[in-house]
């Protein structure tokens, strides 16, 4: 049976520790809830932080990466999906979630909540500053959701999933008509 | 011998006719300079009327399509990449540019702006809102430029190249370290 | 923990019942050995056949999808990847398998062998005729194996996991020197 | 006006002097019928050679880069696609040309032609041995042509040309049903 896929966002590198450790509580929340953890699968940052919380609670968590080999990868990624596409991978991330979260912000980061937004996705905006908030809201308003709190944030992917079967249409599916947005 | 790309960005069916026109006037202007215009290569919005300005002025015009025919695309673009890999080819519109110039606001458009941050691309903001030039001002301080007018834009364009060889290896080589972004 | 991950290859509607029937027999072996299962990832052919038989053994399962959404996927498919890249695709489940086995033979299939021969990547000619097993050997001698059975080809793999570990850097990492295929 | 796009795709630094020697006739006798050449874009091998070949006949060439950036790319290639996606670029190289001519043979050309076939475009096998030319007769029969020399592949692209308007939509539009390969 298909898994709801929960895609954690975030900065590698310069994600601050207060980002880290929210990242990693989001993680385990959402293992717990039996839902998988998918990121960018990468050895450090956000990326890493949620995979590891997932593993906290026994979680099962997959990594798209952005490169040819497993090198540099995180070991808390279960599943490898090596795409050797660099940031072209960010739109497979976006992709393969159900609903997104989005933890810290930077250009890669950015990159992936835009291209949600453009493939009919919801994303949650966990603690964002009030200048990224109104900037995604500008560009997708119904799509976006504000959280402060991983429990609130589990809550609006609780009530996401109840309304939304899994097996779901949603993003994009054709480039043919239609198209409202660059 | 290679020639200068010069990408030119911004919402398809939803631009206004002031942003179209200024696409008019910016693809012509960049023509006039022998640059070559790449767009997404779709038959409406920035991308459409910055090749026809392009074309008014005798330019080439290069469109990388999310599709997998030429179904659909711009008669304005002189030569079409396929990709069929729908928004997975804002990555190849980005890396395949010298520099970027972004017209309009869309979630495409904004993933493109991201992507051209995180790939170490200069970009140039084209008469936009403050709360959109702060919040790529805040992801990617020295790679976002910020213009009111087609003149304007040109001078930054021509100063950059005069600078930056058309074989420099700007753009991300590598992903095994030092990785700054998410 | 990495998991090992065997992809599987070959044709969809055309496959021949036989073929379906091995691959059945193949998935169900590979989960056997505790390995998971990676396809295409659609709801037909030597994809569905083996990812069935693999939870027949209570095995994991994942798909690379070539579209956007999940629909048309297989319900087999325990993680579903969808990448929007259509035939693009073939490269990530090429690159995300440690070693891959191929049943029956089709455009897709082929240009699956192919690319897992450039990303040097050990693929099993299971029951393959002489032609594609001369044509594939011309091209990547050291790479290609042949096994006329299941029980050969799970042995093959055993040796090969042995010898190699999950994280190895097999796989092109850098297109700058000493390419010598094209 | 778009212009018909031919590429000619095969191996890199193990190519034979006779087949680079082929590929540049063959560039040269395109370029001559004002048709684009369209290539791998590296700066060796057949994709070398037929570009270099175009521009004695003062032809235009695009090169559709496997790397992120033009570092190592061909001087001769006037267009420079960058996708930064390893070999999954080859499936753009395909859709983006109209009909495809292979010289020599190894993994990466291999996975060209198999995308071609699959995605319904015509390959022209030049010059190329008895087990080539039978494997992928056995999966493309329609789709493959054969011949020995520059002048038939001139000719056989004319015939193709005049009788398939470079807007067809040919190549893949869907894979929601009848998808008889895998």
């Amino acid at each position: 049976m298909a898994k709801a896929i929960v895609g954690v966002m975030g900065p590698g590198e310069n994600a601050s520790p207060d980002e880290n450790e929210m990242a990693f509580a989001l993680g385990k929340a959402l293992a717990q809830q039996g839902w998988v953890v998918l990121t960018g699968g990468r050895s450090f940052g956000i990326m890493e932080a949620a995979m590891k919380g997932a593993h906290e609670a026994n979680g099962l968590t997959i990594g798209i990466l952005p490169t040819e080999t497993a090198q540099n990868s995180s070991d808390d990624a279960d599943i490898k999906i090596l795409t050797g596409m660099g940031s072209g991978r960010n739109i497979i991330t976006v992709l393969s979630s159900h609903i997104l979260v989005v933890i810290g912000m930077a250009a890669g980061t950015a990159s992936e909540v835009a291209l949600a937004i453009k493939s009919n996705k919801k994303v949650i905006l966990l603690r964002q500053d009030e200048i990224t908030i109104r900037f995604f809201k500008n560009i997708g308003t119904y799509k976006v959701m504000v959280a402060n709190t991983v429990e609130e944030t589990v809550q609006i992917i609780k009530d996401y999933l109840r309304v939304t079967p899994l097996t779901s249409t949603k993003g994009r599916t054709s480039y043919s008509m239609g198209e409202l947005e660059g």
